[in-house]
């Protein structure tokens, strides 16, 4: 491990990396409504291509809509999803340049320059809303919360059962306070050499 | 604003978030190894599915290499690529799943189960490796560096020129301290009610 100091704090460092883990069992503490706002107003600052933020988010609170969830969810997913006191769907709005001449204020025709074609649109949109949904993951813990986030599920019925052709789901995350026996073992990680070379 | 705190402190917030920027002009200090490993041993831990971690980073270091990359740029990128302390070329490894029994040990079929078709492969490499590339964006910040990450290239070209058949590129990160006019005036962000429904 590297000794060089991160300007992050080690408690910061721990909150969000270290010592976060994904979780797949969950307290019954509920999560608020002001939690999720709070994670929402911080982790929106996260960088995107032209600040496109295509990143939509579907929070599962009603029973009713818990159980048309679960039933799309991979076996292995069920359980921990039905008992979690909350579940997001995040997926990524393929029609996010509609807003971007107010998102992007120094250059509005990027919309119409970049945008027209929904193709482009789609790859972008994926791209970046999938570095929203680790920004949001981030944020959870952030919030001293745990995150459970999944891709085990049928995609095609989860986008029928909540969302629309413009909107392409990308995952599902539990959010809570850890239970009993939340996670694995720490899973070991890549040597640096193994994932970074210099030319 | 939600006024509901988060765990993580103001100064931490401002750190990753709130006051970091993405920067498209850089001080002439120079980024070192360490610190890049130090940032690697920070967001290695950021979660992935199967912990299957297919992020790879290429670091631009040579002149002979940042000359053979700029040209591959879009025009708005080449001058503050080419004048940076340290570029990076983050790609998915679309062969990750020859190290899942490595990282998944807890379930090393899962190579073999799950990851047996390239094409499967790739789309999760994608979804994978990007989660990362966001998680290296803020480990960037957390090091106290600014990251200036660019999607405007010709990808073909910069994976022929670096990669291969079976790494795909997905962003090309300047690195270093902010120089002078750093970055655009803070462009708005999506209200609250934009991005998140209730079901």
């Amino acid at each position: 491990m590297s000794t060089h100091p991160l300007a992050l704090t080690a408690a910061a460092q721990d909150l969000l990396f270290r010592e976060a883990r994904t979780a797949n069992a969950f307290s019954a503490e509920p999560v608020g409504e002001e939690q999720i706002q709070a994670v929402y107003d911080l982790v929106k600052y996260g960088p995107t291509a032209f600040n496109q933020s295509p990143l939509r988010i579907t929070l599962v609170r009603s029973a009713e809509a818990r159980e048309r969830l679960v039933k799309h969810l991979a076996e292995a997913n069920r359980a921990k999803t039905a008992a979690a006191p909350l579940t997001a769907i995040l997926s990524a709005d393929n029609e996010f340049h509609e807003e971007l001449p107010q998102l992007f204020p120094h250059y509005p025709q990027a919309r119409d320059d970049h945008f027209a074609e929904r193709p482009v649109r789609e790859e972008s949109a994926l791209l970046n809303a999938t570095l929203q949904a680790a920004y949001f993951i981030v944020g959870v813990r952030a919030a001293g919360l745990a995150a459970g986030p999944m891709t085990g599920m049928d995609f095609t019925g989860v986008r029928k059962e909540f969302l629309d052709d413009d909107h392409t789901p990308l995952m599902v995350v539990n959010i809570g306070r850890p239970g009993e026996n939340a996670w694995y073992p720490r899973a070991p990680r890549l040597a640096y050499d193994q994932v970074v070379t210099t030319v």
